[in-house]
């Protein structure tokens, strides 16, 4: 219902190129392949660099506020004032988007290493990862409990996240990130080279749609990378308020202490026949 | 021959924690899952944060040695003056290295940019791919020709590499990054929870080993990693001279341009039928 049409004109994320095929008899095939495409993106918040990203091109605005609502500049989508593309033509003719350009109404009171991407406190004492998930419930509270969801539905999210990945399918090298309602309707989907990109547009665009973060009596929604969890990810997730985070691959050692202190159900290793729940599996049934 | 023995004694890159195993057909099983370690590791430079990274314990002096030969802030190995790690107890009883301290002799002049872990260039006029490529070969020579390798030794690499990825096998959960010499011998292998991290643990060994970075008539070495080729990555191989750089994935259209910009064979979807060359397949026969 809430899916995101219309992909940046703009964006040129495949692109073809000659290369040759080797086969372990020793037969070669010159043929065309498709890459994905990986340009530098510039995020510019109130005329200062917040940082540079390598992404695949396309829904950057999405992109951006995702990242800035999940670093904690911006509280929700009231706090964007406006979010400007800089493009330039390519020797092709195709545009290129360089530069996001966010004003935020005010610059909330963030922390100066923040401007560095990361939450982690600064002071060695207190840098390792309990460190790091003490900074973050400083800004985040723990989730409530939300209504649990069906094993079944769960099951079926990698195969719908697939279906859908249209990218992929050409290039057989990108990351993917979804959003999933409590029924397995698909909200949002991004593919990019970088899983935490893939993340911060998928999140981004439930920020401007107004569906993220979620509300308390709000139904339970999930996210679903391709991959791993890392800390990244939760911390995306939690900022978020999505009560459930699955991926295809294995969690991290502080990605599941992370949704453990938080009330979120990690799950990983979701494969066909089973899943690994490390935490919080009452909101599965 | 090279191949490190030592782990760090302090390094805790496995932990194990309880988890539920759900299968489809609702049977639930309570277990005892290994989790890859997720740990910030801050990176000092002379006194001055260069960088923090998530990583996996363990081998923290290579990853910041790699990693500042990468970055160029050190041209060789002699350019270190001292690398000392910080540690501390955890609630456990085992040592927690947090900081690295690295002392060079003298800071090469290394742009203001480099210190937010950014090879591109700052203007946003040159900001794409195009400039971070030319960026890059103001301090990096495009690669001699080298002597070329059996293509049975290139599809030999993914299970000699697997055979030897000991944390993998207990927790699938993480990336490795291997540097073969031209017999298919294993002279480094790291695992990490970041690719990169992985490539940047392999090419500090070599540096320390002083095997690295190759001179123009040294054997040709290959590069290995799990996951795809970014243009970091190639960007690390390149510095360091490795000639041949192959993934099991996907690369990115940036990683292929600067390869091929650089003389440097770059091979993709290494798999045990077939591999796909992008460039310069003039090294495999």
């Amino acid at each position: 219902m809430h899916q995101d049409k219309a992909p940046n004109s703009s964006s040129k994320a495949v692109e073809s190129r000659t290369v040759i095929r080797l086969r372990r008899e020793g037969e070669t095939e010159e043929t065309d392949d498709h890459l994905t495409v990986e340009e530098p993106l510039e995020i510019r918040v109130n005329g200062r660099r917040f940082t540079l990203t390598m992404r695949t091109p396309g829904h950057d605005e999405l992109l951006a506020r995702g990242l800035l609502f999940s670093e904690g500049l911006a509280r929700d989508n009231d706090d964007f004032e406006s979010i400007a593309l800089s493009t330039r033509c390519r020797d092709d003719g195709s545009e290129l988007v360089n530069v996001v350009d966010v004003t935020l109404h005010e610059l909330n009171d963030v922390p100066a290493h923040s401007w560095e991407r990361s939450l982690i406190s600064n002071s060695s004492c207190g840098l390792c990862g309990k460190a790091s998930i003490e900074a973050l419930s400083t800004r985040v509270q723990a989730l409530h409990d939300t209504t649990p969801i069906a094993s079944r539905i769960i099951f079926s999210l990698p195969e719908r996240m697939r279906a859908r990945q249209s990218m992929f399918q050409m290039t057989g090298g990108l990351h993917a990130a979804a959003i999933f309602c409590a029924s397995g309707e698909c909200l949002a989907l991004h593919e990019d080279i970088g899983r935490h990109n893939a993340t911060d547009k998928v999140i981004g665009q439930g920020l401007q749609e107004a569906w993220l973060p979620t509300g308390d009596d709000d139904e339970t929604l999930i996210l679903l990378v391709s991959g791993r969890s890392s800390f990244e990810i939760v911390q995306k997730a939690l900022v978020a308020r999505i009560p459930i985070v699955c991926s295809v691959s294995a969690a991290s050692s502080l990605a599941v202490d992370l949704s453990q202190a938080n009330n979120q159900t990690l799950i990983g290793f979701l494969r066909p026949g089973t899943m690994t729940i490390y935490c919080h599996s009452h909101r599965i049934i």
